[in-house]
């Protein structure tokens, strides 16, 4: 990959020409793939080629796992009506519906609980909010690593969080025992050439990485330009430049703005989940 | 790579010969570099060179992150002292202070309600579950791209669950406000060649794998197989041959065996996060 190329890819990542620390780093294809990463809205219709599935579990499997525990399980969904279902689950998503798989990425308590029933052992550590978020964080590094696995192959994604809309409809649609949750779905097909997605500019690295000790100051000049940044994606994407700061800010206004999420603590007490 | 090297690969993964849905499926060298993920916890001294750092943050922003709202953020922590807190935090371990970076990845509540208090504008809805919830999946996300990006490079790293023994002394050492919490850390550094690591063994995809519908029926075959694959391995490692259930088991037995992770509730609530 040309200097050029390289150059292009932090501009595109950052709405901005990047700090000399970052434009001379290291480089190579895999970086340049990681960067180039695009959320695919828009599929073809064709179907998966066999064994692409089972490969996106195995790199997803070659993920660490916290103490090796594995606390996640995935389920293949290729069922139109099934598909129908969460789409409507996620606020009528088409690309739910489009997309020739979806995978339901699982924070999954219950194997470990079942093992435990069978060889008659206690599991009662699974009943604290700290096993919750180890089943969290194992389903999300592995739907990365997939995620990654399949950009490679030329295939697109989007994440579906709008599953935690309605855990409890997932569960039933999908046989979910107590002590598993639906933490999010990864929509996985061919991008339409026809509708193509871009690269996002994201927050300058000055506002996420702090050096040695976090930095509370509001890197306030820093988040003006990404609301810049991003109206001007906005507009080369034909959205309503909004920025950033404003719509996100939107998004966290209160219970009624979480598409019915405020109500998962709830939902996962009567899965199951201690959340102790 | 050939044939040989990509069954090789499987093999190591998951401790015995894969399915042939698994071994004719697509292949190239991204999907080879994530197969071949092993937990580096020996590192040689040396420092990294310049960039390495921005490099993996602008890997890790690349990632997808929930609804755009970038809801976390790192510390990089290099200073020997501080390494040192945070090993003891992780009861000892040595890598943490051998590893020349440590990166703390935070899910990050604080900055959105920070701008909200600026623009006087509510932020109510950061008060749920949820909401932790995504800044525990974008940390994860980013976390895990800055991974694939450090291992391209020939890095090693393991993650440090650990650091949720005593997120208040984290927070303390790294200065972090309310509304933050320190997910894992991230010890980054040169894999010391006289202290190999090796692939990890995985549970069998048909454990993991669920297809239109979770099947709760444990496959027993498949985690016996997988236990005498795990004592195998623990055997070439010259580790006790406990094999995985067992371990496993211990590791979920109740509050006493979460090494102090069974007051993470009482901790993030004293710590600014509703849970509501």
């Amino acid at each position: 990959m040309s200097g050029t190329e390289r150059l292009d890819a932090l501009r595109a990542r950052y709405g901005a020409s990047p700090d000399p620390a970052l434009a001379d780093g290291p480089w190579n294809d895999v970086i340049a793939g990681l960067l180039a990463h695009r959320t695919v809205r828009a599929f073809r219709p064709d179907p998966l080629p066999p064994g692409i599935l089972e490969t996106l579990v195995a790199a997803a499997q070659s993920a660490p796992s916290s103490s090796n525990l594995q606390t996640w399980s995935v389920v293949a969904v290729e069922d139109p009506e099934a598909k129908r279902r969460l789409s409507e689950v996620a606020r009528g998503q088409r690309h739910v519906v489009e997309a020739p798989l979806v995978l339901v990425w699982l924070a999954d308590l219950s194997r470990l609980g079942a093992i435990g029933r069978e060889r008659d052992r206690p599991t009662d550590g699974l009943a604290y909010l700290e096993m919750l978020t180890v089943g969290v964080v194992d389903a999300a590094l592995a739907a990365q690593n997939a995620t990654v696995a399949l950009e490679s192959l030329g295939l697109g994604s989007v994440y579906i969080g709008a599953l935690r809309n309605d855990p409890e409809a997932v569960a039933e649609l999908l046989g979910l025992p107590p002590n598993v949750l639906a933490v999010f779905g990864l929509c996985v097909g061919w991008p339409d050439p026809e509708r193509p997605a871009a690269v996002k500019p994201r927050l300058g690295q000055e506002v996420v990485l702090h050096r040695g000790r976090y930095d509370p100051a509001l890197a306030a000049g820093a988040i003006a330009a990404y609301d810049a940044a991003m109206a001007e994606f906005q507009a080369g994407q034909r959205m309503p430049e909004v920025g950033w700061s404003g719509a996100a800010l939107e998004r966290v206004r209160g219970p009624e703005s979480l598409s019915g999420r405020d109500r998962l603590r709830g939902i996962l007490e009567r899965r199951g989940f201690g959340l102790k």
